[in-house]
């Protein structure tokens, strides 16, 4: 299979199915709904969304009706992309190639854009006219993933040690925390919830938690490998801005080629992950394969 | 009924209840739990989640199962009160005669105490193990109410249009919007929702829809009042904000006695929806009548 005609075949859908969750840019009260679209449609790769769709594809289901929850995955990390970004944290003024949200509709409607996302994620989850084809039952244990990934055991707690580590010399585990939760987190609820929806086996679904676990932390070493080695292009943000924020990460601790492997061999650990599934799960094992691609 | 023992009942009840919501200060990471518990125990009078349980005692029903759900309406109410005292928003410094969450634990932790409330609201409404009560389909009612109540189409919503206002000549409709947006939308969502857990009917839930609707536009102007003559320890904060703030009210438009008239005939509203319920709902009429005893 090509994956990246896979991939971009995906984001249209996905693309589409994110229009209709959101109110229109004009819509009441004035400034609101373009900063949420500002950023919610900035051209992002909507890997956690391909991530949900491809589980849930490895078991052969209509992932149509899975739509506004995939979508619902990208509102809570535009969410967490905002309110990171804001000056009172990682005071970014550039994300992929254009100004933060913050610089664009200031400060208190950035705050707002993130909050609204995140309640708008909420909103859908709990919408049975949306959500015709999950059963009630499914789908709150859904919602409860996705929250739980995305608070303070997840990606609320990753951004505290994150904060917390800045200009300060922090050891191994502690990047592991910061990367488990501040990113991980929502790629393997991202998996797991397209393997909920498909009514995953408990074996099944502890396997592709796994692939969940791995795929993101491979994506995360691929994130550090790039920020130094990456065009601007590549990358969407300012290269090297790690390093100039003194930021500890995997090759800084590791070196680029020792990191370069690690990231293959993790993506190699996600594939054989997936032995015991069929043809229909390779979009995963070749999502899992492209994101070390790019690096190596 | 005396409602003073009433309420002073159910906040212990429902203190009782969010502390098992939230985990310890000490928990890790550092800070940001202290930071969700120093807001969440600030002394807050529990309105949300006593109309809740007002609501569904209406009913006759048995309100131990709602605790978690009335406790998750106050994680939503603290969050918002955190990002609305933030230096963006609305720079206070002083919230319930203490210091403000941004000006104990900084901005960054503000902000990621605000998020990390937001998000533990939807886990606790999407977690089985603390809703047994509640059948699934019910759940996700009740999280849709909560979602819609808390996002863009309402808190949020009153939010944008409040800072917008600022430093600007509003029009009467103009505050009604953010009154029923910010304070409002929740304050009805809480007595739906526990209506919704008492599994009411049809016509029963559009009347405490009314009666929520009237209630909160009672709070909100008895507010505007004490912010005029209340005591800085009535209020919690400091008396006058408004004015200083050059934010236009409900006595500002009309001044103060016809403001008290019109508290009084809300609430007095809000006790004649209430025609066809019982005894039961002594608390709910109580409630009403007491909000605008305050300042009267």
């Amino acid at each position: 299979m090509d994956i990246k005609s896979y991939l971009a075949r995906k984001k249209e859908i996905i693309d589409k199915a994110l229009e209709k969750l959101v109110p229109p840019a004009d819509a009441f009260p004035p400034s609101i709904h373009e900063a949420m679209r500002y950023s919610l449609f900035a051209g992002g790769k909507r890997v956690r969304p391909i991530l949900a769709v491809a589980a849930a594809e490895a078991f052969g289901a209509n992932t149509a009706g899975l739509l506004p929850i995939a979508g619902a995955l990208e509102l809570i990390h535009t969410y967490s992309l905002i309110h990171d970004d804001l000056p009172a944290m990682d005071n970014d003024d550039f994300r992929r190639g254009r100004p933060t949200n913050h610089r664009v509709y200031g400060e208190a409607i950035a705050i707002l854009a993130g909050d609204g996302l995140l309640n708008m994620a909420f909103e859908v989850l709990s919408d049975p006219r949306r959500l015709k084809a999950v059963p009630a039952k499914r789908l709150v244990a859904i919602t409860k993933e996705i929250a739980t990934a995305s608070g303070v055991y997840g990606m609320v707690g990753g951004q505290v040690v994150d904060m917390a580590s800045e200009g300060r010399e922090i050891d191994f585990p502690t990047l592991e925390y910061i990367h488990t939760h501040k990113t991980g987190a929502l790629m393997r609820a991202s998996v797991r919830v397209g393997a909920i929806y498909a009514k995953a086996g408990k074996k099944q679904l502890a396997a592709l938690t796994r692939y969940g676990e791995l795929t993101g932390l491979a994506f995360q070493i691929a994130d550090d490998i790039l920020d130094i080695t990456g065009t601007q292009e590549e990358i969407g943000k300012d290269v090297g801005s790690d390093l100039r924020k003194d930021k500890k990460t995997f090759p800084s601790f590791y070196g680029l080629d020792a990191a370069r492997a690690r990231a293959q061999e993790v993506a190699n650990m996600a594939v054989r992950v997936l032995k015991d599934f069929g043809r229909k799960a390779d979009p995963l094992r070749e999502l899992a394969k492209y994101i070390v691609n790019r690096v190596n």
